[in-house]
């Protein structure tokens, strides 16, 4: 029982102070990504981490499994109590570190139910501008991109099979929830699967530094705000695979100005990219 | 002694099996960032790491102390011979891991001399768009913003007194060397040291996510080939302090399009503000 100002707000929770508890499964060693990426897909949950990225997901309709707090941050999430129909744990420091595997210092973690992945043709309905990622196989890359992209206006993403997971922790926690408020999904078909968004008159552009590239500003040269634009981005370090440059309608890059370096950091690239399709919907930026 | 192809040069180079021997001390624990932090600063060293970044370190003139190959990249800096005056050690894999402190996938290490930071007044001379970096606490960050600067056109880098090191081996690594090619200095006085860049007619652009705040596209409008541009990015989370803010001629925003995420990652702003200056510089993009 906890009291919150003068409100006397009474909130439920259930104190743990072993890190072996079944009921905390959920939450054990964060940091073994082998472990998570099986533990997570076979339960079908993702982690938050932080008061205001938990809150973001709770807004956007995810159910979570429990919520973990430490002692000292055990009133954080009081105002919940009615709204969230799962356990609150509350540990001990010392617990909590052993659970996880490293000092909690936000010390509010929460484990949600993952939903089902929506159909393409669902998430590109209404839709102008969406950016596609190929393979980007960084957490902290795909989280990154998210965040720009839902900051700047992208309405949203389309994901090659083998990409990196938007709700892994690291991609939750880098894109500060992004991943919870931008329509996203999955295609099925890395080989065939642009067609959906070709047959649904997006114009497809690959972001590459290639030679055989036009300006990223002169490609969006005349675009209107409601023209349909998907702007592609590849793997790290190679790029867009041969098959998706070429089923690309046009090859964009964005001007460099030397000083020995010639690329751009796939998020930097992004963050760019989606300013300029931003400039697009509202030419007066 | 090894044989590179058909030329038969011959590269001098010491083998050693032991983590212990002192010839190695600048290569001691990697990932400790404290010891790491001190040993650097004592010896006045850096370390790069991956082929291609120590090569930008030789050609911009860093000069090496020793340079470090695993037994499987033996040859990977072959051609150096005679162009370098520092020894060459090879390491057999697991001695390497067991110094470093990981797997070393690369199997190129090299450990530099720093050079003295120049004059703020000698790094400026000649610069039109310039960086200014307040408190960026991120390793990470530093390397990606040197990058994104670097190629984007971006003259030159000024740094608050407390922000980052952009040769600790993260920020080398993240900035692919970028902190080599692209000049830079500190401040010696936080509270005053905007003043030396007023005096040289550089514009004061503070980027802040604040309400009272112009577009950068709108407070570029205008800005010539030849204008002296400086702009100021703070601290991750808290951006720049009341008193850079105040010290600047403009606070200017990236312009943003909700979906509850209202700011973006210091590297994505860097990035756009980066992409729009230079944009001022070659109005064509």
């Amino acid at each position: 029982m906890s009291r919150i100002g003068d409100n006397q707000v009474l909130v439920k929770v259930i104190e743990l102070t072993e890190a072996a508890d079944p009921r905390l499964a959920d939450y054990v060693r964060l940091r073994d990504v082998n472990l998570r990426k099986s533990l997570e897909s076979v339960h079908g949950l993702f982690l938050a981490e932080g008061e205001k990225v938990i809150r973001r997901a709770l807004r956007a309709g995810y159910a979570p499994r429990s919520l973990l707090l430490t002692e000292r941050r055990r009133d954080a999430l009081a105002d919940l109590e009615g709204e969230v129909d799962a356990p609150l744990y509350v540990l001990p420091e010392p617990v909590a570190r052993s659970l996880v595997g490293f000092d909690l210092h936000r010390g509010v973690l929460g484990s949600f139910h993952r939903k089902p992945l929506p159909a393409v043709a669902d998430v590109l309905a209404g839709a102008r501008r969406v950016v596609v990622l190929e393979d980007i196989v960084d957490h902290t890359n795909v989280g990154a991109i998210f965040r720009s992209a839902a900051g700047l206006g992208v309405d949203a993403v389309v994901m090659a099979p083998r990409c990196a997971d938007p709700l892994y922790r690291r991609s939750v926690k880098v894109s500060m929830g992004a991943v919870f408020t931008l329509p996203y999904t999955r295609l099925d078909d890395w080989f065939g699967g642009l067609e959906t968004l070709r047959a649904l008159d997006f114009r497809l552009l690959a972001l590459t530094p290639g030679p055989d590239s036009v300006t990223l500003g002169a490609a969006l040269s005349g675009t209107g705000p409601t023209d349909r634009i998907a702007l592609m981005l590849g793997t790290e370090g190679d790029g867009l695979s041969a098959r998706w440059s070429e089923l690309a309608d046009t090859r964009v890059r964005i001007p460099m100005a030397g000083r020995d370096i010639d690329s751009l950091n796939v998020t930097a690239a992004a963050a760019i990219a989606c300013h300029e399709l931003l400039r697009t919907a509202h030419p007066a930026n």
